[in-house]
C-alpha cells in the first residue's frame, strides 16, 4: 500500500496534488531491501527512481562511503533520466523502505497524465539544478583552497 | 527572424517536431550583443536561457575565464528553472546572436502546448543530469589526485 500523503513531502511531488499521486499510483512501485543489500550499484545499469519511505541507505563512490540518505530523500534521479551506468553504489544501511519510478513508469505517466508528467519533470530538473550548483560551489572553493 | 531550422540542432529541442517549434516561435526572443556585453553577470537574477545562434562568449567565475561557448551551444539553464543568481558572469567575447527563452516565455509554453513543454524540460533535466556527471567525474579525479 503506497500512502499517497506521505509521498507529497517529496520534492519531486511538489506541486502535484493527492488526486493526481493516486491517478498515477498504480504506475508506482514499492520494495524493501535488508541492511547490507544494495538497490543500486556503481558502473551497473539503473532506470528507477527510489523514495525512502523508511530506513538509511549510505552511497558509496569508489568504496568510500560520501553520503548517508534517510526517510524524504531520493537517490537515482540521474539513472531515471539518461541511459548511463549508476554512478555511485546506493547501500541499505538499515532495513529499507521504498517507493521506486522506473523509466518505463514515467513514460506511462507521459501518457496517462501529462500535467503530472510535467510538474515532476520539472521538479527534477530543479533539484538537478540545485545539486549542480552545490556541485560547483564545492569545485571552486577546493580551487581556492589548493 | 528566427530560423526553425537552426534550433531543431540545439539539444534543448531534440525529438520536438519542426512544427512544433514553429508553433512557439512567438514566444521566442532573440537578442544581439556586442564584444564586452554581458548577457548575465555571476550574483546577478538571470531567468533566461540563452541559445547561440552565431558568435562565442566566455564563462567567467571569480574573475577567471573557465570556459568558451560557441555557435549550437547554450547557457542559462540553471537559473531558468531555479530563482537564484547566476552562478556565472557570461560575456560576448565577438558579436553576439542569440534566442531567448524566459521563465514566463516557458511558462506559456506550458500553456500553449503542454506536449513541447515536457520535452524541452525533459531535455534541460537531460542536460543538467549529463554535466552532473561530468561534474561528479571531475570532483573525483581531484580528490584522488590530492
Amino acid at each position: 500500500m503506497i500512502d499517497v500523503n506521505a509521498l507529497q513531502k517529496y520534492s519531486l511531488f511538489g506541486g502535484v496534488s493527492p488526486e493526481q499521486i493516486e491517478k498515477i499510483k498504480p504506475l508506482l512501485e514499492t520494495g524493501h531491501f535488508e541492511a547490507g543489500e544494495c538497490p543500486q550499484v556503481e558502473g551497473q545499469p539503473n532506470d528507477k527512481i527510489y523514495f525512502i519511505l523508511s530506513g538509511e541507505v549510505d552511497v558509496i563512490k569508489q568504496g568510500v562511503v560520501i553520503a548517508r540518505l534517510r526517510e524524504g530523500e531520493t537517490f537515482g534521479e540521474m539513472e531515471l533520466l539518461d541511459i548511463m551506468p549508476s554512478i555511485a553504489t546506493v547501500r541499505a544501511a538499515t532495513a529499507l523502505d521504498v517507493v521506486m519510478i522506473s523509466n518505463r513508469a514515467l513514460y506511462d505517466i507521459s501518457k496517462l497524465d501529462l500535467k503530472t508528467f510535467s510538474m515532476m519533470i520539472m521538479n527534477l530538473a530543479r533539484d538537478l539544478s540545485r545539486r549542480l550548483r552545490r556541485m560547483d560551489e564545492l569545485v571552486c572553493e577546493e580551487t581556492k583552497g589548493s
